[in-house]
């Protein structure tokens, strides 16, 4: 079996390495412009070789999008129209109706798997790739009556080979969950790290008096502007609902500070401390 | 050595461990109202024995002020009142300003030690205690020149012993910073937390979709409101300072996704990953 992963960035990396372990694919091509990227891809054994996109379309059994969302709807049309009848495509993009929309009536969207598997670091490139990047974490396949049976059994081996739980969803309610559960995140954290860079003009003082507490809620900042603006600029309807709520909270908050409504903060908190039950997966009361 | 610990909660009972290992003290005596706490300390060996506030002031050579900030002040008088002439005090609070201030002027004051032991997990009680809490953090000491030599001596030996990293700041600068690298970071967290909670009615979604990222950046919202609330109270004009910031840096965010000035969102997403450098502690370049 001949797989090409476009894109050898965190993702894509992650992706060869635990294929090259789990599937032991015959060949594993990677298309990379970056000519860095290709050079450490292949210096990390990442991948086997680096070829040209045509290449990877006219040889591959599988193909693997791992780009940042805007080049996955920039080559998906491409790479459907030149497949091999017999080859499945998937991408691992963090949006999804925006490719599945582009796809829809292509001749060969059954050949297409859309897919987000919900894994990842602040790190960037092919040297932060690692192969346990997807281990026991989930990966969601949406629209799935759009591929051939044989394509989603292909795509579900493999996710399951590499150690993911799989679900299904509607792209679109895809993206208006993942808005609040991964991107708002992320703009919280980009928020906090600019604010607190901005007034402290002490950066020694940061540094020396950043607990855990802040480096956890921080984190985020440090993912790369070309992962995610793209995904920003895509799902930004849902991102701006789920962003004017959190604005709203935090402005209630600071009402509640500003005027010594303690009180009320308290019951907030406690409101707030519920995440805990929802992440531990209990049942509600 | 007979040391007492007024609060047997994270703080509290995790320095009682660790100066249980590190100090060695003859007797460890425990200060605590809530008998469930008080209980657990005692099964858990945190302390040997549980005491009146008046007993420990009475007996104790070191006495450790671990109560949430509002508590710690409306204790500390009545400590420096009784204590005897040879004790020495210090107590753990995430606020330097209001403490420093109420014992500013007290006849024992040299005897007080003002620190903040930057250390903590989203979870509270005896039974979140663990000896190795403190190790390779960082303590501050807030207006030392208060203390008498040997009251700050014996306090920077137990900080040292368990495994700190000491720095000097003057209270009113400690509030002021900490209003960044911390108490803004428990606001972001409780907000998201909330915002979430508020959003998502198919809570089910949010457990299964939560990455890590989520998971990071919301860690903190599972944190007491007992804690936190006297702190948002006693820094509020640093806090209500440092939220507002962070509000406008959101409305930034959302008005240039709002009118698709991606470009700029670019810009500050590169500005913002600059929170690597420093808190990896890089030189500015």
């Amino acid at each position: 079996m001949i797989v090409s992963i476009i894109g050898l960035g965190l993702m894509g990396g992650s992706m060869a390495l635990s294929l090259r372990q789990k599937l032991k694919p015959s060949i594993l091509l990677g298309v990379e412009k970056k000519l860095e990227h290709a050079d450490i891809a292949i210096k990390l054994g990442i991948v086997d070789r680096v070829c040209s996109l045509e290449e990877a379309i006219d040889k591959s059994d599988v193909i693997v999008l791992a780009l940042p969302v805007n080049d996955n709807d920039k080559y998906i049309t491409s790479i459907l129209d030149g497949v091999k009848e017999s080859s499945v495509i998937f991408d691992m993009g963090s949006t999804k109706e925006s490719i599945c929309s582009i796809t829809k009536n292509h001749a060969n969207r059954k050949q297409f798997v859309a897919t987000h598997p919900i894994a990842g670091t602040e790190h960037s490139g092919p040297e932060a790739a690692f192969d346990l990047l997807f281990k026991n974490k989930l990966c969601i396949i949406c629209d799935k009556e759009k591929s051939s049976p044989k394509a989603i059994e292909l795509v579900e081996n493999i996710y399951e080979k590499i150690g993911m739980n799989i679900i299904e969803m509607d792209s679109s309610r895809h993206d208006k969950h993942i808005a609040y559960v991964s991107h708002i995140s992320h703009i919280s954290s980009f928020a906090l790290g600019h604010t607190v860079l901005e007034i402290e003009k002490d950066q020694q003082a940061i540094f020396n008096m950043a607990g855990s507490g802040f480096a956890s809620t921080v984190r985020l900042a440090k993912s790369s502007s070309k992962t995610w603006v793209p995904i920003f600029r895509q799902n930004s309807d849902n991102i701006l609902m789920a962003l004017n709520k959190y604005i709203e909270n935090l402005e209630y908050f600071r009402d509640k500070i500003e005027s010594k409504s303690f009180d009320d903060l308290d019951k907030y908190i406690l409101r707030s401390n519920d995440i805990k039950r929802v992440l531990e997966g209990i049942k509600k009361k």
